[in-house]
């Protein structure tokens, strides 16, 4: 195993650190400044050793006998997942999918910028979704170069997302958020996160049927 | 550990199941009958041993030399996910969201039928998405009760979600496919899958800021 994968941190740790950081967030809001690992474990559902050893992996944030501090452990788990900073967006497929995304103010609120969205159906080029205009995909490339925008969504049906993706690399994108049921190829230095609602569901259903296999998750 | 943990699935190893599912009925529409581990590897960037190992969790499927029967190993696998057989579902929360979700034929043609969208929000109730009307959710209950509904979706806003997830469980719900942003209480004979795409974004952008960290996935 070489250097760069040993000091890796795993997939599995990455996943439970946005969820820490929302119940974070919670907490800030109630007004409550310290947290041990015991009350975080009551409220995620990890333990806390689990905890404990997650968050060791970015730095020693906890003081034994006190937790951690509400306020600081929210900021610096923010940093550590790139919120610190914002991000221009845009979405190709303005059906109800990609409405719903832009319609979603909570992105906006931690820094995810919808500037436009893109469809190649002329009924819905030039309709607003909040005021976020939809324009012709012919427009994408130009857009995002003369934008700035680090983060292409694709909510198109699966034929079309490998195209897409195609354009977004071209343009310059570097993450790609991707709601399309297909597996897209992209280069090394991009980072695509999938939402494959299909296999959700399909989980789900393999979980009523298998009960015994259910972990709350 | 305890005999019912030892024979346990694990997680990641469920997650995988759709996946390949999704692939063989690639091959399926193609015309392919037979495939690899090593072809299967190139299509999921599983390994060919994980791919084998996972699959023996469920049966010996495979044939040394020979490979995979596409069609054999698409059946099993739709079996062992629950998908050999249809599901009633409701959808709460006709926003943007609800209605993507109910518009996509996709989880029909899987198997999940959505019977009805439910808010209560006047200006929706009463409007169809496809041949699927809105109804006021003071009639959630009943309509569980009457149509044999076993999955309920949640597309609400977070205050609202574990209220509705209270009236699922009270009208005999035993899988919740939940969108909104919290962590639900539910029953030990109850399962949620949680799509949170609040982490899911925030994943994304731990990624683009360190990239080292990074695995396709």
């Amino acid at each position: 195993m070489d250097k760069e994968k040993e000091n890796r941190v795993s997939i599995t740790v990455i996943r439970r650190l946005p969820k820490y950081y929302r119940y974070l967030g919670e907490l800030l809001k109630k007004g409550i400044n310290r947290v041990s690992s015991q009350e975080l474990s009551e409220l995620t559902g990890f333990t806390a050793s689990q905890i404990r050893q997650d968050l060791n992996n970015f730095g020693g944030f906890g003081q034994q006998g006190y937790g951690y501090n509400v306020e600081g452990l929210y900021y610096q788990l923010g940093k550590i997942l790139g919120l610190d900073r914002t991000y221009n967006t845009v979405i190709v497929g303005a059906g109800n999918l990609g409405q719903a995304i832009a319609n979603y103010k909570g992105f906006e609120d931690a820094g995810f910028k919808v500037l436009s969205l893109f469809d190649k159906n002329p009924k819905l080029i030039g309709l607003k979704i909040r005021d976020i205009e939809i324009r012709d995909v012919d427009e994408l490339e130009d857009f995002i170069k003369e934008n700035n925008v680090e983060i292409g969504i694709i909510t198109t049906p699966k034929e079309n997302a490998q195209e897409i993706a195609d354009i977004y690399m071209k343009s310059g994108i570097k993450g790609i958020w991707n709601f399309a049921p297909a597996d897209l190829k992209v280069d090394d230095d991009v980072v695509i996160e999938n939402v494959h609602l299909n296999e959700s569901l399909f989980t789900l259903s393999y979980f009523l049927k298998n009960k015994s296999d259910y972990v709350k998750n």
